[in-house]
């Protein structure tokens, strides 16, 4: 293989493989949507969905829509990545002093693993959308952490391990409400607790398909050519948002530095599951499992705001196709501060 | 039965029975949706509908939307409340004095049975949307009475019967527009021309299904536990306004006191007949028929502002479950003026 | 004199005599503002005045936004009618059964004097803004009617006597923001209890001072040509809101009917004490002294959300000046409901 | 035929038979879409068509979103008319001087054939949406002439002859965004680079399907009852802009005139392809192609800013159809200027 | 002199040495506001105001805001160009067969005379706001000539003479509302009746006076460097807009060219008569009045579109002043088409 | 004096004593405005003002509008913290590697000295409104350090001392534009370089004079009783929001907690400087000086957006002011995280 994907082996992740009509680097797990409405009494849409290898099978921290229309956070549990069993009952999370906590609403985790403890980012209520940040080490027991912000912020992605000795960290700053705007922000912290070092990575540019705003999905994929991120961008119809994604190579040193970015979109909704339900035309990455020995991805991603999807590709194909469909926009190769 | 409904049998009403999989205390009619496109020449779609027994059978006035894209009030009749022959001529009011009288739009009927004379209510022109009054005996003429209110007020919903001597009304204040805001107050009247004693029964709350705005439904129906009410709830996502539905008990003899009331929705836009039409996810009570001896309760709905669809309660799991899932917000067991 | 106003002497009213170089029917006081800031600790501006002769002399409820922002209603008395002196502490309202009420916030009232009791209209918080209605027959007990009518209103003016055995009301239904619309619309009461036969009286048409909304200002004056209204009018200007007003004559028996109306504002926020201030550009009327023998009116103002201002006007040019100006919109002259 | 149109035979363009079971003068293809989801690599959706007879077969241009969001103009062709095959290259321009031109972005395309010349206008970008013009005897090198306008305007449409010695072209002004408002408008050039003469043809009126704003959709088609032009209008709904469409019949000679006007809309969204995609609720015609001899008319349209449709009419029916369900709004009948 | 003004000598026009404390190339007029309020009965407010030299002394179209609240034009005439005597009867235009005209509503009118003509731009109700024109030999009879444009368009500005052979106008091109964007454009036309070869000649860039929207002022002046444009810039506050105004100076020959662009504004609301009135911060130029033996520019501006005002400058400083502050923005210096 | 600052004696400060009619803790010199429009070339409007005592005298870093309508931050200098000299080029920041830094807009500093060393925070671009950080000890000098946040965040003020060993910091987070909203946050730093332990000190509340948002105004003051904090409130009008200031009292070892907060403004726009300007109805304050010994306090507020005002209190009457008139809100009192 021309990339190689620093990480383990994952033979047992989900794969299909590409059909012979697939034009893009991307193609779709044709046995979408793989979660669908309502699967436990409490949870009525599981979409935005963190999965991560766990034991023989998988684990993960799934966003799901309550039937008061409220969305928290729920342990799911698989041995094939693709049937899921959930806790009826939200994550409890338990204070650093071990008093119990629950935020008003909880959205949009994500999950990375660094040395041996697993690390969930979402979006939590602070007076307003922020960042929250739990650790845990068994997927039962989880501890929240000091919020990494003050409003308004979404989209906050954890990279895989600490950079030059730093904790580093993707956000999207946004307002109160449907954010109009956004772009890609880092920054870093020595204990998780304080952060500061801020840079702006990605605007917007001019592109149509993410010219309202960006977001940062799944967490960074460790590669020999850079940091793999997968980021959704926006555009604004007439009738409503289009979320689409695409992918970028950070700088494995300097991460706030953009190397390659897709100028097209990988995945735009197209599909019944993604143009149709309580919020149309959504496609919105979160994770992703990856094999380094084949090269194997799987993307996770939301449908609609209403179902979990999977699509896959190929690092090699992918990071090709990153290259030659690269186009940058003003900054998005230098520091910005 | 723990729970009694005040009424009389209604053995001929639509019915299905409760899917074994089904978890909450509602279930769609599997023949939904049982109004499509274009029933009529003059009629595009059929959607909030106000049905009650008729005869041997049944009749409704239904809000029909125009081929000029107006809603208008449309007579139909059934046998079995499920297949409807519509009357292809919207209804044409006589004033009191007996003059013509035809209000620029008119939608969302309910029609409630007072004594021998059936009401119907309905969102009319009043130089913005207003409440508008109509009395009929044969379904044949119609009799304009006073406007209820001056604008701008929808989702007028009349008592079935007077509460200590008084009309009893619900209604929604509202604005110009596409209303981002709205609590349900109910309202009195010795001579239903004359209203008074307005108190605000329910707010939004923060619940999100019903965040953003909330209106009364179908008639309530008399039970010995409270007057049972539907109220739909909105949320506004980034895509547009969400109508779900649920239930909530009124105090018999002080109707502007909820006892209970669903923390949860009963029914979201899930099916492909509610997300996707003329307005994409929406689920839009409007009438209910009930048999008071086996309690059963079919619930009439219009769905994505396209369709006509039924789903079904039987009254004591109903009630039961709005008492266990009820939680109230301020200002929900108090009066307040 | 050609126009007879339907009332008693008040020879002790303010007056002063129309300058050389004016214009126009309207002239202002040029000791104007007669009501600056900060009169008593608590109140910072007093603007819309309700004022009435009391004795040998003048006593009024008044708009007081206190030093917290909100705006809530006090009692002033005066000998002159120009140099007021006002009760520090807000009224406190006693409801009908005896108990205190207060709203939370209460603005820009009206007195009348039907028979022999004085009542008093105002925007109350009821959930919204809606019309509050108070009692009192000495200016220090004030008893808490039943609200109006469901939020969102303002501006209700009473007639200051029933018509055909019904008292009659002015208002201005609104929504819950900065309305950028609005009519004046006129409802029946047997009992001031219960409100009904609403019809709209006049519409903004499409003259630009009052292009966007309109409102009642002070009391009708009766007199032997119909009813003469003060009524503000908006413009939108891309730096916000301007307030003139202008003058109507409604008929005396179906009030609903506008028989003159000014196509001109007669007055224009010009003086420094309308131009600039906490909202600058209003000029917002609310009350009138009138001596039927001489035909004096004054009308005294809101000016600039700030200051309390007087203007003077004599019916008989006044009323010849509304007819020789008067241009109806459609529905003016016709009953709309 | 009681209504001839003025033109060829083209007996090979596209037909279906009226369905039994059909009550307007219009009905789709069965066969609809006719053009899905990404039929070229760089062309993700194609909707907005215009096409034309050419040779033995047919050409067009095509509205096509890239995977980069952006529209760009492509050039198909077909032996039916309902096969496409297309160009991955979108078109390039040349100058007049023959230098190369390709504008920022260019969408909705309408052809017409003047003598012996194709002209393409559609919606260009000139530091905002404004009318593009260029011209093409091969569909092989496209002369792009001087823009039509300053910015803001869209959906140009040219009569395929000059009238009166003079180019006629309508257009919609509009504004930056999703212009929420917009009447058609007539102008005159002798030179296809100066135009004078504007005139208001017709505005939205209060019909609600068109009530939000309306626009030119096909070339005009000559017949001896007058040109008949298919147009879009637009209603707001709380979950966005929903297109219809309709026709109008206008003066042959003065064009500025309406003689007839559909009060009903002709097509509605109605099937999954125009209510469900990157825009829900679309139906937005570009060209016709039409059989002198026999009447008919085929109907382009793009469905949900998704898929390609076409629906069918022949011309006899369909003007009496629109001369008797016809109501002209003010200004209609009349030259406004 | 450095700069000649191409130009006659008007040793009558107004004028006041620069005061000894005037940083910059402008300075007031200390009679200012050289018009006030209510100048005749049915003038309220005048404002922008175009004027010209007349005989042996001025005359001018103003616009007067009556108190309707509309604004028409009104001639004006003057021996000294300080002291104005209106006609309170508006202009009445005639159509070209000489039949009354009379827009709707008509405001901020620029004069020029190109040979013998004086013709007149403005603002024009064409369902909504477009640019009229009309011709004029003698202020008494105005020709209204073919509107110049589609809806919607303010601030045209005519060149005083031809250009190779064609009229020259500048135009913002805008929305229906307060526009929230504005660059300025360019067109030509042979007759005055057809428009074309437009081209956008400055946009708003990013300093921050000026970043909101732009548009012509006065008329060009011809100097021997350039076109002397004086235009108004745009910036958003918080409390709504602020008008200031600067200057650039035009290729003499290809006027869509920027020479150079005054990088601060020249003038922005300080006194009260510009910061206080009917809408508060506005400095609006519409004419000017040049000496060329002496250099000598006096610019008449509205101000808080409410008074007439003058400011004074010296051409040779001012343009040694633009030259030195200029900085042009991307597309100044270039041909946009 | 019942309330003792500390910190030391500053006798040269500026003081006048209470006017004999002043009703609350807080009167103005009446020698404002002390700063007026265009004080050098470059500056336009200086309002927003950071002063310091420095030697015998004061100096500050002051927002100064340029007339280029940006904002940039000056030094000033005065022997009488009255009268101001100013230099009239803009600070340039050089970073921390020594090379010169400028941002694109610089507004609203704050000023306080920590040990040896002054800090000037302020809202400088960052892709959006955000917070810089600057040290200097010369007033000549300013290096730039990191910035302290992500976008978009506004008033962002240190506390002149470490609490604990930390940095302490009070911001505002914001949106992209005129923000409609926001509550006062802290943070805390070991290092000026990374910031946590984020909590929510005040909330808006609904004292309708700082309904819409709040903002910390001044660098707070050292008493026994807890830090004093000035800060700014906000009303929106339907004429623009309405900028008036009161104080608050936090804990000294915990400051997210507030033990008093004024319920009632302690100064809002009332002379023509404060109500009339660039952006009318503004007060807000960004420095105080204070002479520990006699308690006296002078605070540094804007006007208008045009202005710098100063107004005075005596420490121990606006204590026991601030503790009678104080009225908290739900989380003043508690952690909020």
């Amino acid at each position: 293989m021309a990339t190689h994907i620093i990480g383990g082996a994952l033979p047992t992740m989900p794969w299909q493989d590409k059909p012979a009509d697939c034009v893009g680097p991307l193609w779709r797990d044709d046995r979408n949507p793989i979660i669908g409405w309502n699967p436990t009494p409490k949870m009525a849409r599981v979409f935005n969905s963190a999965v991560v290898p766990w034991g023989e099978g998988f684990i993960g921290v799934f966003r799901a829509d309550h039937r008061d229309g409220k969305p928290l956070l729920h342990v799911g549990r698989s041995q094939n990545a693709l049937d899921w069993e959930f806790e009826n009952e939200e994550i409890h999370f338990v204070d650093e002093p071990g008093a119990d906590y629950q935020p008003n609403y909880a959205y949009d985790p994500r999950v990375v693993k660094i040395e041996d403890t697993y690390y969930v980012t979402w979006c939590t209520d602070f007076g307003g959308p922020a960042l929250g940040l739990a650790s845990t080490t068994d997927f039962v027991t989880f501890v929240r952490m000091e919020n990494i912000c003050t409003p308004y912020n979404r989209n906050g992605v954890l990279f895989p391990r600490k950079i030059d000795g730093k904790f580093v960290l993707l956000t999207r700053p946004s307002d109160a409400g449907h954010t109009a705007f956004g772009d890609i922000f880092i920054s870093q912290s020595p204990d998780l607790v304080h952060w500061g070092r801020h840079r702006r990575v990605m605007s917007t540019g001019d592109t149509w398909w993410q010219a309202l705003k960006i977001g940062a999905g799944a967490p960074p994929i460790e590669t020999d050519e850079g940091w793999l991120l997968f980021y959704h961008g926006v555009t604004n119809t007439c009738n409503g948002y289009v979320y689409s994604y695409g992918a970028v190579l950070l700088d494995l040193e300097n991460p706030d530095r953009v190397l390659h970015r897709t100028y097209n979109y990988l995945l735009t909704p197209e599909k019944d599951y993604e143009t149709n339900g309580f919020v149309p035309n959504v496609a919105f990455p979160c994770s992703v499992l990856v094999d380094a020995p084949t090269g194997r991805i799987a993307i996770y991603y939301g449908a609609a705001d209403t179902y979990t999807a999977v699509a896959y590709a190929q690092v090699d194909e992918l990071i090709a196709h990153i290259k030659a469909d690269s186009r940058l926009v003003p900054g998005d190769a230098d520091e910005f501060r």
